[in-house]
């Protein structure tokens, strides 16, 4: 439950963050809005990647007492950037582009610490789909050791045409999952490359599947289900340091 | 804290639980305790490695309004096994021994997290010591998605006497500490070995370190602190499967 100081209520309240550029990760409205004002704040969404749920009032009741008119925006922790800014920019910088999509992950503390791994390990930027992922709060901050107030995240709102923009700018595109016949240790993770991992239990889309170059997998030799989806990051990123610095 | 089922009170049913060869992870007893029978309990407690905190009695209070005669044993999630059987077996089945020691961590998540990954990585045995290290509670087993009802953990009273054993067993010692120059991609982790992991904030005490055979680290380009340990044990371990099952 976020606090309060990360949420803002009323339609014209949020209508002036969205002027004054606030990052927001999400918008509950009441189910059945009809005011003019909302329909300004309707018409001020358009062509922007911010999801907006329509919920029963009672909702919106439970989260505040406040006088909410119907509208609840939560205000990201962190600002998000644009894929279509860091990507070229990477380029430009001389730098081999290391991104990571995380497609579909849902849980905040997995969230964070990946981001926390992502920074140690020299991760350029984080993918995230607007819809269906964790909220960037405050726990997500904290569990990532301060790693998202300055690791680039970029909250995408279609992810099958980022994929495509991210090949066509000729980044390798690699996606762990459990029907990868590949050893992740044979991919080539030396190249401009963006690594997906897929939610904890329902994996990654096939139309997603469908667009990578490498399918790999980790081998596992236990008794009891499989890799904790942070943990397979890790060991995945590390894999591409150990490709990109060899040791001496 | 512990729930009432992973609790025994008052010193004649610890003795019987004693008796019955129950696992315990720690007993808390009252700080001027003086009956006969608690004579008893310190006798059946001697060559045992349980540990034993004497605390004031408000202590023993808060924890449970029952009864508990000056003396609360925590019943163990696990049960552990001796690395004196361990090691010789895994020689006797014709392993290559993997074991990882984990020297100090208190954070139970960590801890489970840890076991998780080690089962899937196929690490033989965790050995922690007996002393200021974490309880393995059903938190750690939760966490560990049951891998703690399959793997080996030793609790040994000793560290320094048990890694002088492992190394008289034929084992390479290779410690992770930040103070390693050697990156872990160059070890030799595919002899019978021993991966010690140090503390979330103390890290390795110097006599062990002083013990090991190489002294490794993980390299980071990243802005913030370090990897969480839960992590970095992931990264080394894995380095350890790459280099045991080369894929074809």
């Amino acid at each position: 439950m976020a606090v309060n100081n990360e949420m803002i209520f009323g339609v014209r309240a949020v209508l002036e963050a969205l002027d004054a550029g606030k990052e927001i990760d999400k918008i509950l409205v009441k189910r059945d809005i009809q005011s003019e004002l909302s329909r300004e704040l309707f018409a001020a969404l358009k062509g922007r990647t911010i999801p907006v749920q329509r919920v029963p009032v009672e909702k919106l009741n439970r989260i505040t007492r406040k006088n909410h008119q119907g509208v609840i925006a939560f205000i990201s922790a962190v600002e998000y950037a644009s894929i279509e800014t860091v990507v070229p920019t990477l380029f430009e910088e001389g730098k081999n582009p290391l991104l990571v999509l995380l497609d579909g992950i849902t849980d905040v503390r997995n969230f964070g610490s990946i981001a926390r791994t992502c920074d140690c390990a020299g991760v350029d930027a984080i993918i995230i789909p607007s819809h269906g992922s964790v909220t960037v709060n405050a726990d997500a901050v904290k569990t990532s050791a301060g790693a998202l107030h300055t690791l680039p995240v970029c909250r995408e709102k279609n992810i099958t045409e980022t994929i495509k923009y991210l090949k066509a700018s000729g980044l390798r595109i690699v996606c762990a999952t459990e029907r990868g016949k590949m050893n992740y240790t044979q991919s080539d993770l030396n190249a401009p490359l963006c690594i997906i991992m897929g939610a904890e239990d329902t994996g990654i889309p096939a139309e997603h599947l469908a667009l990578c170059d490498d399918w790999v997998s980790i081998p596992q030799y236990g008794k009891i289900e499989s890799l904790n989806v942070s943990v397979a990051t890790a060991v995945i990123l590390y894999e591409c340091v150990r490709q990109r610095h060899p040791a001496e």
